[in-house]
């Protein structure tokens, strides 16, 4: 994941503490320059989706994005408010998961389930420390010395 | 949506200005007897589901949920990292969208889009002054003087 606008170690930080304690592959870095990394990624032969309240419907154009998921790599682009008009341009698609105001976070999350198509709820970690056991009530947790 | 916690007028009034601008029937009001709130919606024949990643897995349980949800009002609950441990012992459902650490927003909108079944996505909210047009590039919107 690469974020652009100002520099924040301590985000560096958290997602590297998660990725240590519940396994994955997250890493976080900043992207100072988003627009050459940006067409960077089209040159090299990926995709790139820009999650807006004002792009097209997402109903509309889901087996597009999952056509193109299949073969190339994806880039998502998520922002605040203020997005520039210039990342507009250069999406290879805007998506809208909803044209209402929402959480961006939110938005992201519904993407992801509809391109990988609920497939990423059975995802194991690999190198987690830490682990839940699902319970009805109350928490389980499981804690290894080592990774497991 | 109730909230508990501390007091937050601002929050109440940027739900307010939302719901005045975009449509809708939305909400918000600050509620410092959460468990009493809990306890009366299931009184009243309303099932309750606790967001919660300690929960079950929303995979094994999604058909029981819209099952529910069918026939009775649904209250879900979502909470920050130190929910006490009452709620899980309240809640009819725990449900995990992922045992592993994430966004509370994320999963209430996954299991709101599971439990609608995407149709969320097509709902048009009365009473708008601001509605945006769907568009591959740029920002199309529009704002009537009064409400569409």
């Amino acid at each position: 994941m690469a974020f652009s606008g100002e520099e924040d170690d301590g985000l560096v930080e958290r997602v590297n503490k998660v990725t240590r304690d519940w396994g994955g592959k997250f890493a976080v870095w900043h992207e100072p320059k988003w627009e050459n990394y940006v067409k960077g990624w089209q040159k090299k032969g990926g995709v790139v989706i820009h999650c807006t309240m004002y792009g097209e419907r997402i109903q509309d154009i889901i087996s597009s994005l999952k056509k193109e998921s299949h073969d190339k790599d994806v880039l998502i682009v998520v922002g605040g408010e203020k997005v520039p008009g210039q990342m507009y341009r250069l999406a290879d698609y805007n998506v809208a998961i909803t044209s209402q105001p929402h959480s961006e976070i939110a938005a992201l999350a519904i993407l992801l389930d509809r391109l990988l198509e609920g497939r990423e709820l059975d995802v194991e970690y690999e190198g987690a420390r830490l682990k839940v056991v699902p319970q009805k009530r109350g928490k389980k947790l499981f804690a290894a010395r080592r990774s497991i």
